[in-house]
């Protein structure tokens, strides 16, 4: 088969990779319907991490179990499932406080962008839809596999309560579906940050209630100007730099929430200015295992159309195209069809 | 009236100050029963904050309403009360959130260590006990004032919860009171961090379980080794120092709770680093008040005993010795009687 493999910044090619096969007993293989390019495929592909050698990419996908190993027993072949971006077993300490993406046992795709793929943990990691989704509804369900459940994360992280006042900053799929995620969860006002006018639109379409285009301190002043000088319940953190952190940390109450989704990149928190400001922190890498069954059934129900966040829809095999369209912001987010 | 002046590092004196009045017709006057040096006023006392000129001293007070001015209508000359080591209106969005500490009207004290102190908003910042309490009550009565509720808060900013595991980072008062605050919450297991005996056994008196000497990473794999090498639920983080915050970041389960107290000095986090923990990270300057009307209840019922903190009792005159004495750590607390 063929998947996308990242050689050098800005040098993703489709090339010849072995084909996925069962190696664990716990194993199950997928043959993907989509797949689709990260946001945080960016910071490899920009060069932010160090590539010692050919590094295959990918780590969202939805698909049809093709084959199960011999101790797999809550999946079968001919399902149609989706799995987080992290596999886990689902039964280890921290799989059961709800960290599935900091499982004992677990770890992380990265050879997604591929029409096959194999599922280390298949039943801690796979959560079957209740039929086979419709074409339509397949874009919406991947994105169950990290950015939704992501967003989901940032509004939960976030402690979102029917009537709060939420920020959210950056305006990516994951920050675009944080603030549908605010949204379900009956938020008031939804404030999405944003110069970027498709993506206001959609922030809207999403369910935000506000556009603020100011950013830094001009952006934390407007913040401030539309909650009455005190800031706002929840901040949505969905970028990962030192600017966007600070802007959060600026938008929120005193006593408020600020959760933050995306690795953060060269960001140092002052613990003395975090300490007067009695804002409570919580992140990481989102444990969307523990989202999907809420999310399939939000996705089933038609009650969210996450799949919106997908503005370029290539062949796989133009991978490369999908992420010079992203790193240029031509476009949000590329879904790939194997 | 005489009080305590830092003038210097470690030179505190004893001298004449203007006896305080009302001001505003919400202010109140206090004559104190006690009031106390505090771990935080070690760190002026020690030279890490700049002294431009003599300044006075204390945050700690309770005592019987003495005068208030026209505007106030919740205590009356002759009753005995309590406040936080900071002043608030107790109406503004931020102290309705529970932050009072952060009241958009208030303000810390530091005139305290005196005999008569000045309380402004004695409306939103005194809270009056049952009756005139007893001589033997008036310690723990002090420490509601700061160290216990700052205990009470870093428990609860640690989501304490019945049969959950704690660590406490940090032998001080604070750190102490932290181990009791666990115990009436029910905490299972209660780690004390402490090499100094005579704090282990109050540790152990106030509820702790477990004593860990050892420091640095040989604490956190101590902490480890006690916790099926998972990690606390919930570290109290009860110092402030770079060293204390990176024990306590390292002694959490994945996506438990640490809390930290102590004004942090030079403390910088990595938002990387703390995000591929999980942790949920809450702290602040404790809003005291919001715990005022329970734990004053607590003492009352006999339910907790945090005077015993108290090692060294003084004259007020004697202030400079009770600073020398917790500085070099002979005393965990000293009580200054006006």
């Amino acid at each position: 088969m063929k998947a996308a493999v990242l050689h050098a910044p800005y040098d993703v090619r489709f090339e010849e990779r072995p084909e996925p096969k069962i190696e664990q007993p716990t194993d199950a293989i997928l043959r993907l319907s989509a797949t689709c390019v990260c946001g945080s495929d960016l910071w490899p592909y920009r060069g932010a991490n160090v590539i010692n050698s050919p590094t295959t990419m990918g780590h969202e996908y939805c698909g049809v179990v093709e084959e199960v190993g011999t101790g797999v027993t809550s999946v079968k072949p001919g399902q149609f499932v989706i799995g987080g971006f992290a596999f886990s077993d689902n039964t280890c300490p921290n799989c059961l406080s709800g960290f599935q993406s900091g499982c004992l046992h677990g770890g992380f795709f990265n050879t997604a962008q591929a029409p096959m793929l194999r599922i280390p943990q298949a039943d801690g990691t796979l959560v079957p839809t209740s039929g086979k989704p419709s074409r339509g509804m397949i874009p919406s369900m991947l994105t169950l596999s990290d950015v939704m459940g992501t967003g989901w994360f940032a509004a939960e992280a976030a402690n979102v309560k029917p009537g709060n006042t939420v920020v959210v900053v950056g305006d990516g799929a994951v920050g675009l579906l944080g603030a549908l995620a605010a949204k379900i969860m009956r938020a008031e006002r939804i404030i999405a940050m944003s110069r970027h006018e498709t993506r206001q639109e959609l922030a809207r379409n999403f369910g935000a209630t506000d556009i603020v285009t100011e950013r830094g301190e001009e952006g934390v002043a407007r913040i401030k100007e539309l909650t009455g000088g005190l800031g706002a319940d929840c901040v949505l953190e969905c970028v990962g730099t030192p600017e966007s952190m600070k802007q959060a940390l600026g938008s929120a109450r005193r006593g408020g929430y600020v959760s933050y989704v995306g690795v953060p990149h060269g960001v140092s928190l002052d613990a003395q200015q975090l300490f007067f400001t009695h804002v409570h922190l919580h992140g990481g890498p989102a444990p969307v295992r523990r989202f999907l069954p809420k999310l399939i059934n939000l996705v089933e129900e038609g009650e969210i159309d996450p799949g919106k966040v997908f503005d370029l829809t290539l062949p796989l095999d133009q991978v490369a195209e999908g992420y010079r369209a992203m790193d240029e912001r031509r476009a949000i987010k590329t879904l790939l069809q194997p």
